[in-house]
């Protein structure tokens, strides 16, 4: 097995015990254990449990912030560019639920450097989708409602999609796309 | 001062802490302490931090599955059951944004039959939401969109406004009210 396969089995393994125990509570040693490995072979592939964090939460929060980045400089709508943010969400919830659980809930055990350029991030991802729907707003393409309600009502659904979406076994990947986007967008009325 | 004013006291100050430091790092002595009493005073209105966590956690989940069972057996249509649900969500937001942290952090600290009575409170309240929207997709009152889709988008949000309404300090109470409404129902478009 490669050195890099390795290091991201560890990194899997450990996102799925911090969701299931909580950060705070694992340790290296549970990591190695839960891998049937000896501690001191994980340390060959990983520092700290803190290293491990960062490569979980700053990959996400980059992969957010590139496609963010992309979006507010395309040549579309602002209902497109909003569709696009949802995807992104559903995207990256359906192929990594586990890190993202971790981001959620273990960003704050992030220090120095790492939680400021995290903080940094996730304010920047805010303030482009602001901007969407600021300009939406002005355009007339979006309702002239209150943009922090509807910032934080679409985040507040699409940040928290991860805690619900595994255990509805009737929805399929096509409705949940179609249907959120439409939800959101449109109503349920 | 009245026993029970203590008590309450006692209450809003451990979710306070427990919203700040969370509820495991949370110690007696350390209630006793933000309170200026000592812990001998304070044993004398509680037993435990477990007491102080049913006391919050349930009285807030029995206040909303007893609304809840009013709008479920009212005489309204759909939207005006859904727009009650909305309002209550914000109500108690608004009211007690550190009890509701709590709840959302912290339930699954309880043990024993209040945790038991606490899930089945839980899910009880999302069956009575499920059955408005499913018959009020029957009525044609609302999409036919999947309704774990619209139930979960519409609590993730309204289970999370207590995160960012109180750092949002232009949106008025009634913009709040009247524009998240309109968002959840109608849409943003």
């Amino acid at each position: 097995m490669k050195v890099n396969d390795r290091k991201t089995e560890i990194i899997n393994c450990a996102a799925k015990l911090f969701k299931e125990k909580g950060y705070s509570a694992v340790t290296m040693r549970d990591i190695a254990q839960a891998m049937n490995i000896k501690a001191a072979s994980l340390y060959n592939h990983i520092k700290s449990k803190q290293e491990i964090l960062v490569l979980i939460v700053i990959d996400i929060a980059e992969e957010f912030t590139a496609v963010m980045n992309d979006i507010v400089s395309s040549e579309t709508s602002t209902i497109q560019k909003i569709e696009k943010v949802i995807q992104l969400h559903i995207d990256i919830t359906l192929r990594n639920p586990e890190a993202l659980a971790c981001l959620n809930n273990d960003w704050m055990h992030l220090t120095d450097e790492e939680l400021v350029y995290f903080i940094k991030m996730r304010e920047e991802y805010e303030q482009n989708f602001r901007e969407i729907i600021l300009k939406g707003i002005e355009n007339n393409e979006i309702k002239n409602l209150n943009s922090e309600v509807i910032i934080f009502s679409m985040l507040s659904t699409l940040r928290t999609l991860y805690l619900w979406y595994g255990k509805k076994k009737g929805l399929t990947e096509t409705s949940l796309r179609n249907h959120m986007s439409e939800a959101l967008l449109r109503g349920i009325v």
